[in-house]
Order: structure tokens, then C-alpha cells, then sequence
């Protein structure tokens, strides 16, 4: 028995008053935010619980009439635990004729794997290139980081995939919200679109936006 | 038409001669390996095929009576799209009874979602602490970076995982395979783990280990 | 005398063969890319030359009556010294009028420094928060990384700027050419837009887009 | 109007409660630092004045009569927004005769463009090399990260150039304020660098060291 | 005296409040930590002594009868300058017949320099290649990260090395310790490592497991 | 045995044809640098002599008879298993009276480690401030990366330290010899420096510069 208080004394970073070295850093989203994640919430308090998260359900796509889709985020957010480990995962249903529309993660490269079902997904290069699928079972495709992408159902059937994402903490903009669900003017959306002005008011009115 | 053609130059690292910026990087397999990956292979050999790896199907775990089980990786190796981009896939499909034993990833922490069936996944803390659960169908689990873990099927009926690695070159050193694997003499196997000769010696055989 | 060849035997990755260490790593543009960045010219054939960028000179917006706006980079093509030195610069010179539409940069933060002129620069985020503001002489702003964003001519006088990037190669994906200017088929910019057929033909027909 | 709530849904990193992704990180400057920046303001509280600096103006360079130069620096301290985002930049104005003496940046490369006059830059690299050059409008420079450099006007009018470094936090140590402006004794200062004593003596007396 | 004032102006992250940029960080090790590491103790109390480290004394290798091996460690923990630099040190002292057995730094790679005696030091690669040495004063070995490898006396005398580890806080699992010194269930302990239930036993009862 | 082949299949980036992951990279120094290093030398060729460097020897001090100083340095030059490793070693030998002046490592702290003797040893902070300190056996002491530092005996017998760098290419900057030992103009190092032109002069003698 005296064996194992030595050996534990030969742990480089072992610390009597703390065990905790950073093998992980189970977020505490109580604290200020720092640009690499959050604070880590004490060792002494972390448990198995903290690993896992059970909420990976398929998501309500009747909820959204526009787009029947769903997705499910395992970010740092709402799973604490990838703080600082540099991935996340998220679970994407698509009903039929389900859509997530042209969006970009600023802060992560995504790998899709197909659970059921067919899902067309396409993303644009810097270069301006088009790279566009439709995956089955079986399949998994990446998407590099910061690009312009989008997914949906390509199927007769409901389609699912689980997604990971190259940080825990990805961010997302989906082009539609960003131009048109928030208080950018009508005037600035047309001069840096070029798009008409009933084409920026009907989406207005679709997604929520002010002025 | 002429907008075209200005908007181009516009992008601020578009070259004329080669359109290529590094919003992604595909292995070149075949040119020397650097720290940091592969170099890129030439962006207008590049299609949407380097993009999807389309061998992500159930392993045959019959081949493997002892551990009955089968792990299908979508690593750089093997899928050469990921090269750089700081994410990996891998497919694990345990047969009942089936058993990834001890093992850890030098270079990435992974996340496991579970498609069906029941799974015990484990890992141990550089403070010793132990993290064990049994996951079912809407759980997944964080394993950070570097440690000792294990998955086994607790279930009674076959279990598939999808993992995804927060790195296109995880590694992988499986336990036993280290120790009894390889030339390591049985002398230092011994003094290095503390276990019995006869135990070792029983090993080696069984994993084909020499010296 | 004697002393300084002792001394430089003191330098620490000092090489007598090669006196290269990597202080700086002008691109071979010549070479396969990696995932970092290019391979470095031979430090032998490296002189001032390398490190300076004589171009920073207006750009011709005249050539783009649509835009009236011109950017010249200096990048890792364009200026193959700050390869691998997380930085890089463009001017943006805008006519009365100039207009620099929504993009974002997947790899780089941007520092906006005025020279002469007022210009409008704004930038949405991913909790879809708009950010404008008009910017004088004596004005810098900072566009973080990844984030659509938009420059225009504000002022009744030319205007211009000076932009600096934190990356040697940021990429630019201008929204316009990545949705009107490929072969992306109209449908599929149709739905994952939501735009309406005409417009999407409207703005094909004018940035060059086939499909 | 229900979309967008959908909408807001499928942002991968969103949370109800705390908006607040990474996409930027504006510094908290009483909060006590970490190595890798300052933790993030609130981001309720984060308005467009944050991303703009204002102070970017000429300095008085008639302040010092030694060194008629002025350097106006936008980096975290001065800046809070550019906190985590890799990047900072400065003003430097040099009056006829104006002159930055050696230093380095220990934590950053630096781009100089010139906005007005000429100025001669140089620099030394590890293996010994000397690069320098006189810059004109139209012209920037590179300087890679932690090499001792200089800056003086090398014309007759005054001169201007805007700066960009690698870094929020790019330190500076200017040697002679270094060797000459503390209290390392002169015992210590002549060993160090083998000046005579009265040189040691004479530069003391100018930047205020003790000892 | 004038210029001195003028001089640190000039330094481009200089806040006249708080002389504190990020040089260095010293560990404020009642502070919680961040993946990064911990937040740094104010600069205004740092003083000289917290960059020298005074225990970098032989350990006292008979308080362990089973391994005769003593490790100092001078990690953050120990040494809070070291916070967020890349580096720690440890000292390594074996008494004859000493032995560090199988174990791993999940966050470091390891250089081992010897100053007296002489150790036998060896890795296994993921690809299961065995790398062993025995080493004598005037060697050093590198041994890279996350891999297992064991250190233990080749001689008949007391052998040391001093290590250096690139990272302030590079963790440790000892093989041991991980499998048979915790409340891993002997049944887990037996299938993921396919040892034979007496020795698992025989383990757990010299490393102090329970179940 | 079976066994063995089934479990090699599991290592996530286990290639038939090559078994390279990049556990290491043992650097090919007659490639091409890239920023991050060398490329590797074929896993096939490697073996543990790659890992161990033998001449970690006393350097000869009398070669030198201004600084009676010797420094063996184990970098990515000398060392090539270091590569990408973020780590490498240095071996100093001070004979009475030996002195290693004003340097500085762009790319790397620095552990220093004393074995023998009594050395001084200083650096300056960027806000200015001196630490100063003399070390005897069992203290070691960490000087952050890129500040201006010194080591010189202190003691009346020989000194030894052994050195562990945060990089495999630190780089080393020897003020007199950035100054006085190249071709940089005395006109030039008199306004950059404010050193008198006899003094410059007299060092340039020394140091070998010419200009």
C-alpha cells in the first residue's frame, strides 16, 4: 500500500492539494468566456455525468414548416465537457424535403456521416469551385472550415446524419438570418448583395428583419 | 461579364496561374510527410470524390474470434481529404461480446455517438480517476486526448459507433499489442509492467510478440 | 577575428552547411503547398528584395463600373515573404460609389486602417448581431475572422485603405460569386437560398454563373 | 416569424441564455490575464465602438527631441477588441531626422506601409544577415517575429507609415532602454555586451538607469 | 530623464496602469485553470524568485523499496513560472536496480539527459516499432509524445537525469497505477486487458485497487 | 496469431504500405524547410540512434579566450529527431571567468539547468524590468521566450548547465554579433544603437564587422 502514495508522487503535474492537470476542462459556463474556451469547472466536482450527453435525439422537424429540419448541437454549450478538446458533434434530421440552407462554421471543418437515408451536401471553394454530392449509407464527406455549405434531403424518406466539427465551440451563420433576421438596413443588404429590393423585403419578411 | 473577371482578382489570394488558397489541402500520399501532415496535392487534380470516403460500412468482426470486433478508420491514410484539417471518422461495429481493448490516442481526443445497440465505453485520468458508462442510442461520449480507454458491447445484440477524432493523424497504441506484440524482450516486459513471466510469456503468444 | 566564428558556433540552430533557420520562410511558390504554408526558397537565395512589396500602388477601380473598387493584395502569392508569418496586407481603393459586397475571409482577422476618404464597413455575427459603422481619417476597426462583412465608399471623394490580415494566405469568398458566379445549378441556389428564380437568373446573368 | 426562431435553433454554438460565441473576444482588461489574452467582456455589453479605434492620429513627435518619433500603438491594452484575434496595429510618424532604434517584438512579425516620406528599414537575422532597405509610397516591408530591427526618416519631409503586427499582444523591448534604462548594474551591463564603462556610463545618464 | 518616459511610450503594448504584457505568465495557481493553463499572478508581485525553481535535489529513492526511483518535478504545479511557456523540467533519480515502469505523458514530449550513471530507456510507436537504448553520460535521448516508454538503471551505481518535458503541464499515466491502482472493476481490468484474473489480483493488492 | 494482424488493423492510422503516423518526424535536412520544420525521413530508415545524440559532451572553452564559453547545442541541426517536436536541448560549459553576453531566442523559452558550478544568470522583461539572479546546483531557473538574457560564471571553478528550449529551432541572437560582426554600417548601428563611433569602432574590431 505504500507503493501506490510513490507512484503517485512520480505523476509529473500531480498536485496533493488539486489532482487536477488539464486532460480535460469541463466548462464552467458561469464564468467570463476567455478567446481559447472557458474556465474549467473544479476536478473535484466533475464526474462520469460530465462526459456524457444523452440528448442525442432526433429532433422535432414539424416544427419548421419552411425548412423541415432539425439540428441537434453537441457544442460547449451544451456539452460542457469538449471545452478546449477542440471537437464538437451535432445530429441533423431532415425530413422530407428537409433544407439547412447556405451556412458557414468561421471556426471549424465538419465531417458528415450518414445514420439513413440520402442527403445532398455542397460546399464553394475560395477559388469558386463547386463540390457537391449526394451521399447514402455508408458515406461520410468533409467540409473544410470557414466555407459556404449546405445540406438537404435528397430522399424519399426521412434522412439522418451525425455530424463532428474540427472545435468545440464552431459558431455558425446562416446566410438567410444574417442578411435578412436582424436590423441591417434594406438599403446596406441591396448595395452588398445586389439583390432587388422586393427580393430583400419578401425575405425580410420571411426571416424577422427590421429596417 | 467583365464583373466577373474584376470580382476575381478582388479575392485577396487568388493566384492566376494556380487558383489554389488552402482552404483545403488533399494528401499527395505519395511525397514525404512533414509534421504538420502531407503536402497538398495539386488543386485542379482535386474533385468532390476526395471529399467523401465512401467505405464507411460494418467491419467483419468474424475475422477476429477473440475481440469480435472491427474498427474502419477515415484517417489521413485513408481518406486524404482530411490531411490538416484537424478531424478524423472511424466506424466501430462490436459483435456480441465484442471488445476494443485498452488503448489511447496519442494525438486527438474522440467523441463516440452510438447508431444501435449498447456500449460500455471507460477511460482513466492522469489523477487516476476512473469515467465508465454504458451508452445507448442517443448518448455520446468525450474521451480526451491521450488516455487509456476502452469500449466494449454490454448489450445483447450487435453495437455500432460512429467516432470522429479531433485530428487527421490520431495514432493509435493498443495496450496489448505494445507489450506483447513486438521484439520488446520478455525481461523488460517484465520489469517495465510488473507482471509474472508466465503471464507475459501467455501474451506474447497469443499476440505473436518474439524476444 | 577568432572570436566571431567561435561566437557563431554559440547560435544554437546555427548550421554550417546551411545557415537557414527558420526566422523567416519566403514560399517556394514552385512547390507542393502544405497545410502550413509553402516550402521555404533556399535562405542562400534570399535578399531585401524578398521582403518587400512594391505594388502597394492604387488600383484601377475604373476597370469595374459595377463595383468601382479595386483591391490589391499582398498575400503569400503575391508576396511570397510573408509566407508562414500569420500576417499579411491589401489596399482597397474605392471611387466615389465603390462598393466591396458581402464576403468573409475563412482564414484571417482584418485590421481596416483609412487612408483618405470615409468608408462604410460593417460585419454581422454568429448570434447574428449587426456591427456598421462609418470610419474617417484617424479610424481603424477590426473585423474578426470568418464573419460576412462589407465595405463601401461613404464620402463624396475617393477613398482609401489600408487592410492588414492575420493570416499569410486569409482566402476570400465573395457571397455574389460563390452563389452567381459558378456552375452551381439554379435550383440548388434556389433552395438553399430561398431566393426567388428571377433574381437568382437576374444575378447569374451578371456575375457569369452557367447551370 | 416563427422561422427565424427555428432558425436561431440551428446555430451550431448559440445558447439562449448567453449569445456569445468566440467569434470575438473583446478584452476585459480588470480581469486578471491568462498567456493567451484577457478574458471576454461580456457580450451584451460589446457595441460597434468596441471594433473601433479612434485614436489613430499623428503623434507629437516634438515631445522628444532625442528621437523625433512617435509610435501610436492599437494593440489589446489600447484596443481591447483585438484580443484573441491575432493581430494589432500601430501608427509610427517620424519627423526629419526621426528615428526608432533597435528593438524587437518578441511575440510578433511586423508589416510596414508606408503612407508618406521615406523611410529606411532593416533588419538582422539569427544567421547574422542584414537586410535593409529605404521604402517609398507604394512599397511595404516585412519584418519576421523576435528579430532585432530599426526604423528611421531617410527623407526630408516628414514621414508616415501604418503598421500591422502578428499579434494582440506583441510585446516590444527597445535595447537600449533595456541595457541602458534600468537598474541592471553597469558591472553586469559592461560583461554582458562589452561596452567600455564610460559608454555604459554616458548612455545611463541619457535613458535614466541606476545602478 | 525626459526620454526614458518618451522611450516607453514606444513599446507597443505598454498600459502606463498595469506594466504587465504577456512575457510570461506565472501561474496563479488559486485561480481556475483554463485549457491553456491557469490565469497569471499580477506582474506587479513578481519578482526574480519566481523564475528560479530551488528543489532540483536528488530524491530520496529508499522510501520505495518496490521501484528505487525517485521523481522530481518542477511543472507548474511545482514551478508556476513555467505557466504557458511550452516547457517544464523534472529530475530523475535511480538507486540501483531503479525503475521507472511503462507510462506515458499525454501532453508533452521528452528530452533525457544524463548526468550520472547509466539508464536504459525505451518507447513503443502506435506502428509498434520498439526503440531502446542504453544511455551514458554525454547522451540524451527525445522521446516523443503520448507514447509509452520506461526508464530504470542499466548499471551498477545511482544513475540521474535531468528531463525536460514541452509543456508546463505534460500529465502522467503510469500503467500500473492506471489499471490496478484505482476502483476499476477487476472484471473491466480482466477484459480490457486480457490478463488472467490471478494477476490482476496479485496487482491490485501491491497497487492498492479496489474492486 | 491471427490476433496480431486483426488488432493492427485497428490502429486508426495504420497504413499497409507505410507504417508512418507522425508519432515523430525524424527531419530529412537535405529537403526542403517548410515553416514548421523539416520534412520527415522515411519512417522505414529510422531507428534508435535517430533518437539519441551522443555528443552531449564539455565543450572546449579555450577555444575562445574573450568568453571562455562553450555551448553544444542538440537543435533540429545537430539533432534532427527534435523535429516538430517542440522541444531540443543545449549543453553550457563556462570555464572561470566564462561569459555567454546580451541573446536572445526568437522562438523559444528556456530551462536552464545547473549541473555544475555557480552561474549568473538575467533577463529583461518588455516592460523593463532586470531579474537577476545566481544559481548553484539544484536550481534551475526558465527565461521566457524572446527577452534579452546573459549567463556568466560566477563561481571560481568550471560551470556546466544543461539547456531544454519550447522549440526544435529556437534561433539565437547574439547582440554583438548582430551588431558589430556583419556588414550593417557603423553610420547606421551609431543612430540605431546611440553608441559612440569609437565604440563601435572597437567592437567592430573584435566582432569582425565590416561597413
Amino acid at each position: 500500500m505504500i507503493f501506490i502514495l510513490f507512484l503517485l508522487t512520480l505523476l509529473s503535474s500531480h498536485s496533493t492539494s488539486n489532482a487536477s492537470v488539464v486532460d480535460f476542462c469541463v466548462a464552467d459556463l458561469s464564468s467570463a468566456q476567455t478567446i481559447s474556451g472557458f474556465p474549467c469547472k473544479s476536478s473535484l466536482s466533475v464526474t462520469i455525468n460530465d462526459f456524457v450527453f444523452s440528448n442525442f435525439n432526433p429532433g422535432n422537424t414539424s416544427d419548421n414548416p419552411l425548412l423541415r429540419a432539425s439540428v441537434t448541437a453537441a457544442a460547449v454549450h451544451q456539452f460542457p465537457a469538449v471545452n478546449g478538446l477542440g471537437i464538437s458533434a451535432a445530429r441533423l434530421d431532415l425530413d422530407i424535403g428537409g433544407n439547412v440552407p447556405m451556412h458557414l462554421h468561421r471556426g471549424a471543418s465538419e465531417i458528415l456521416m450518414i445514420v439513413q437515408g440520402r442527403i445532398t451536401v455542397g460546399f464553394i471553394s475560395s477559388d469558386n469551385a463547386v463540390f457537391v454530392k449526394t451521399l447514402s449509407k455508408g458515406e461520410i464527406m468533409i467540409i473544410p472550415q470557414g466555407l459556404l455549405h449546405f445540406q438537404f434531403n435528397a430522399g424519399r424518406s426521412k434522412a439522418t446524419a451525425f455530424l463532428a466539427l474540427s472545435s468545440s465551440s464552431p459558431g455558425a451563420q446562416l446566410l438567410d438570418v444574417a442578411l435578412f433576421g436582424n436590423n441591417l438596413s434594406s438599403a446596406i443588404v441591396e448595395k452588398t448583395t445586389l439583390l432587388d429590393p422586393a427580393q430583400v423585403k419578401k425575405l425580410k419578411a420571411i426571416f424577422g428583419g427590421s429596417g
